[in-house]
């Protein structure tokens, strides 16, 4: 657990973030090459923070339970791990990327890198909540994490950064945990989209819920939360793009389009987050004498 | 701390809700009289459990610091209270109101009651988190809550409310203790307004922050949520309305204007709650071994 750091004097006040949403193919090789060139073009546009959308390197391999699967992952360090970094150093930006971990001899987890703009791995995350429902069998390929929430100083880029994944969105306790370790910018790499088997009103539902859930964290914990999906179809699902970045005040800043891909990026003044929890001061008026319960699964008796 | 009950057989499936919004001048009586009557027509048109805003019985006092207004609360049972008691026996409905306790002699609460149809005070929550903000002086006029979040089953209205008071509406974590207990329905009596010298964007997004945050704490846990505000310029504050009803899946139902008041009505289907929480099993997946930290201030060492 790093500690926080809410002295301004010892950041600067702005960082611009990119987030790359694209399609992704059956070879893994023309993703990552799809992402490098992507992020080589958002670091020409002034990125210090480049992202991935979840598990870049592949579809989306979870819509059915298939042993060969596993042969995805790769350990971290491993040759996808090596090239964000190798990209990185070029580029002079940090990059957060979104990996398929192979551990252990059948312990796989699915798990976020953050590289520095030196091209050092200073923190990795794994995904702490695991989602298991039809065409995505999470439960099957991924151990759940055991590093827990966590935050990461970005040296040089100024910026304290809290790495979630997917899953993660929908639970508040994640975004607060990590807020509460000092992150300003929560970041979700996503693989979310319709099954084609849904309503038009499901559909409007869920991309509406997807958005309100996270723009929550931002308005609870007064911090600045981007989340990067991927678009294209696979299979039974299409994926919905939608990647977006939300100020503190819960206001949409950036949002890019539903079925193509994208370099959104965005300028965030960091000072922006003392000015809105003074304004919307929360943290100061948590219960935390009432919270113990939180632990348990269900208060039934 | 009330049996969860997830038995369908013992509970209908639908219940008709009012939230009642209205102006309040600096007569109590006249405040209290208002609310009844908008609470017999609620009832005409069907309504089987009827919300107030917070503090219905006065104007918003907590704009100054000022020892005087301490003599607008009553104890519980008291005056207020009573009629409450009378009005649900009377129309045969539940009624949730919200009330100005005085418990001891300088020991004051923000507290809701709950009435059933025979006209029974069945439980009472004292707001747990208070605010203390330029001209919402909370934390002068309210100790803390000290019954922790509870849950309300309805005799004859079938459904499990979650009674919270305003401020709360900020906190997932008060959302999530309730909802464990068993709510399907979470009541929020709000007295949110905008500030005079506010611009027209920060006021916007107040109002969408406000929306937001309580669409989230239907998304994140699968209940219906309900917000009951109420209208009128008092001193330096314009109240907002906008009054609204939130189905599981974080979907406007029924939404009150900005400046009038309203009696707003909703049927909930309560067989919904499983049906979204059977789609989005947020509840199956929470890392309750990683929850301790929510009961520390900050985590930052």
């Amino acid at each position: 657990m790093l500690r926080v750091c809410y002295n301004a004097a010892m950041s600067k006040d702005t960082i611009k973030i990119a987030l790359i949403q694209h399609a992704c193919g059956t070879d893994s090789a023309t993703n990552v090459n799809t992402f490098c060139d992507m992020a080589t073009e958002a670091a020409k546009q002034g990125a210090e923070l480049i992202v991935t959308q979840e598990l870049f390197a592949s579809q989306y391999f979870c819509q059915v339970e298939d042993e060969s699967r596993f042969d995805l992952a790769e350990p971290i360090p491993g040759p996808t791990s090596q090239r964000m970094c190798e990209l990185a150093r070029s580029l002079g930006v940090a990059v957060s990327a979104s990996l398929f971990e192979k551990r252990a001899a059948g312990m796989y987890h699915n798990t976020s890198i953050m590289v520095d703009r030196s091209g050092e791995i200073i923190d990795r995350y794994r995904k702490m909540h695991i989602p298991d429902d039809p065409r995505f069998y999470e439960k099957y390929y991924f151990t759940p994490g055991d590093l827990g929430f966590r935050v990461q100083q970005l040296p040089g880029a100024g910026v304290t950064t809290g790495m979630l994944v997917c899953w993660d969105q929908w639970f508040p306790e994640a975004a607060r945990l990590t807020a509460m370790q000092g992150a300003q910018l929560l970041l979700y790499p996503t693989a979310i989209g319709w099954y084609h088997g849904e309503t038009e009103q499901d559909k409007a539902d869920q991309l509406a819920a997807w958005q309100t859930i996270q723009k929550s964290h931002a308005v609870a914990n007064g911090v600045y939360v981007a989340a990067c999906n991927r678009v294209g179809v696979e299979d039974d699902l299409t994926f919905w793009g939608h990647s977006f970045i939300i100020d503190p005040a819960g206001h949409v800043i950036a949002e890019a389009p539903q079925g193509e891909p994208a370099i959104l990026t965005a300028e965030l003044d960091l000072s922006r987050i003392d000015t809105q929890r003074r304004g919307w001061p929360f943290l100061r008026d948590r219960r935390i004498d009432a919270y113990q319960p939180l632990t348990q699964r269900l208060l039934d008796q």
